[in-house]
């Protein structure tokens, strides 16, 4: 993955999305402006989609828009949902229908999810040590395929099935990626996690091609564990992780714990990559867009102006993308236990460390 | 679920397994022992199963040796599982061939996995508040069952796939056992976790039927959580569950991650439980054999002891069922930090405070 000569020109897609999507958009806007250089023209065109378009037009994205996505450099997205359990919005539809089916056409194969403890961050665990891990999570294949469907829905005799589709094509390119990123970070450590004493079939995949490409890279140290021992070690022991590659569903579970354990959603960052840039990735907060909160102000932006740096790092832009990720850091370490602030508090304060 | 009349002669099953399996069992055996009523005549047959027998013979689990154990009242298992990686050990051919093989043929429908955090026990987590909840695994259904295959197998063309089938037939009957267990607990909460954003077919069935349950069981609070967002709850605010009820693979990542933050997996029991009682339930710890620690007699057998706790339960004996539980509690806080005993002297302990 070789990062391309930064453009002069950045189009941008933006897509707030629903909840507290917009808000923090706001702020990761605000805190792009700042950090890009002054070089760069900076170009954004919206795209209102989510939750309100569908329940008011039914419309979750349309094929031209899809297409008109397809012509920016990069896409910045909030969250998308609606208020859990809404009768109006079959569960999945904007899930599938939206950022799946983004992240599907898009060919975002990389879903990256960075998990480090920032100093002056409290972790749930008593005794976390120093985390600094990267989840490689598999993004266009795996249980995440929509493959499957239902018999007599319904009835008592209702048969749905869910199908896992793993290809040696779709599995060898991610493992690719997080060899090569594993090689580049201090303790080039890879571990696999899977669940092959079960899904033997998918976990055969998954185990050969780790295999097969670990033997280029002889200093990279590989093992391997189950998902359900990962949870264990996440819990006692996350400082051990330095790179996890693993499937789109354990993926799924093992970054919202990581986020977690790591100081929580409100910190999370995500870039759907498409490491063959062929389409352009997409960054995204980890967290939903929390109906219950939306429309105070006060959501953490913090995910979203970390994913700005993602976006800023994988458009070539190195220096800007370690300016954001060293100004939430200062502004983290310079949170005062208690005391809450609004969310364009939070971007305006993160903007003039970046600024300044 | 109703507890069966309890009989005057028990006659157990005992698959002592693989790696530390033969150890804990031999305490948990010792315990039983101590906490079975005077009255009950207590026959044991003991089954050589696990990786040892598959790699001296070739064979997992022969026909006769199912039928032979489907006439017993209830299984007690160890553990089962060689060396990870063992070339000699195909990934599952134990899991899929012996664990699951019971549990899908003597139809262990519900998984029941307590977890608590016990006085005296230490948690990974700083502040876990009061933790006492169970999670009702669906133990014969899901992505368990072993569906899917693949084509082109070590090829760069391999395709494989994993089948997830869910039925109204199985959901339903485990979530009717979820809600009876709801409804005996002083808080009368379940909580459903599930992907149903994503897994749509899968998700529908599960969604529906909770929902339609739900209504014959007014006085049970229900809700419902993606199993991400399940991660987040579990280490930030555990305290919040009491019954969770969810699928075969959902249930298996929970639960490890329930058993780190209630202090360990070694203290983590389960019941693989066929409430129709058409075949002989199964009780084990949730660990695994861990072969690097077999043999020293190291290993707590405070796990195999608690799922004797839950077979004495299930078999209708609820005081000694009681008793089992109150040694452990008693056990556990009398602990000294940093002092470690032999697995036989952990057994020993807590069997006589049964028998004292
Ligand atoms: C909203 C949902 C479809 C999505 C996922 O499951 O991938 C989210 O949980 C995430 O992790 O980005
Ligand atoms: C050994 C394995 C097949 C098993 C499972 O996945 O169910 C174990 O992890 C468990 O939780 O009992």
């Amino acid at each position: 993955m070789t990062s391309p000569d930064p453009k002069t020109t950045l189009q941008l897609a933006v897509v707030p999305g629903d909840g507290i999507g917009p808000e923090v958009t706001a702020e990761a806007l605000k805190v792009l402006q700042a950090a890009a250089p002054a070089t760069v023209k900076l170009e954004q065109t919206r795209y209102d989609l989510g939750a309100e378009r569908y329940l008011a037009t039914g419309e979750v994205l349309p094929d031209s828009v899809l297409e008109e996505i397809r012509g920016h450099d990069a896409i910045l997205l909030g969250a998308v949902g609606g208020r859990p359990g809404d009768p109006a919005l079959p569960p999945g539809i904007l899930e599938r229908g939206l950022l799946l089916r983004l992240r599907f056409e898009l060919d975002h194969y990389v879903n990256l999810r960075p998990s480090r403890i920032f100093p002056g961050v409290t972790s749930p665990l008593a005794d976390p040590g120093e985390v600094d891990f990267v989840v490689v999570r598999e993004g266009t294949e795996g249980p995440y395929t929509g493959n499957g469907g239902a018999l007599r829905v319904g009835t008592p005799a209702e048969v749905a099935t869910e199908v896992s589709v793993n290809t040696a094509f779709g599995v060898e390119r991610v493992v690719r990626d997080a060899f090569a990123r594993a090689q580049r970070r201090p303790r080039r450590r890879l571990t696999l996690v899977h669940k092959t004493n079960v899904l033997v079939h998918a976990g055969a995949v998954w185990w050969r091609l780790v295999q097969q490409v670990a033997s280029e890279y002889p200093d990279v140290t590989v093992d391997y564990m189950h998902v359900d021992a990962a949870m264990i070690f996440l819990a006692t022991d996350p400082a051990r992780f330095d790179v996890i590659v693993t499937d789109n569903l354990f993926g799924d579970i093992v970054t919202d714990l990581a986020a977690a354990i790591t100081g929580g959603i409100g910190l999370a960052a995500s870039g759907n990559v498409n490491p063959d840039r062929t389409a352009p990735s997409m960054f995204e907060p980890v967290h939903g867009s929390a109906p219950d909160i939306a429309g105070q102000q006060v959501a953490d932006p913090t995910a979203a102006i970390l994913s700005v740096a993602l976006m800023l790092d994988h458009l070539g832009h190195a220096g800007p993308a370690a300016d954001v990720e060293a100004a939430v850091l200062a502004d983290l370490a310079a949170r005062t236990a208690g005391a809450r602030r609004s969310t364009p508090e939070v971007g305006d304060a993160i903007a003039a460390r970046v600024a300044g």
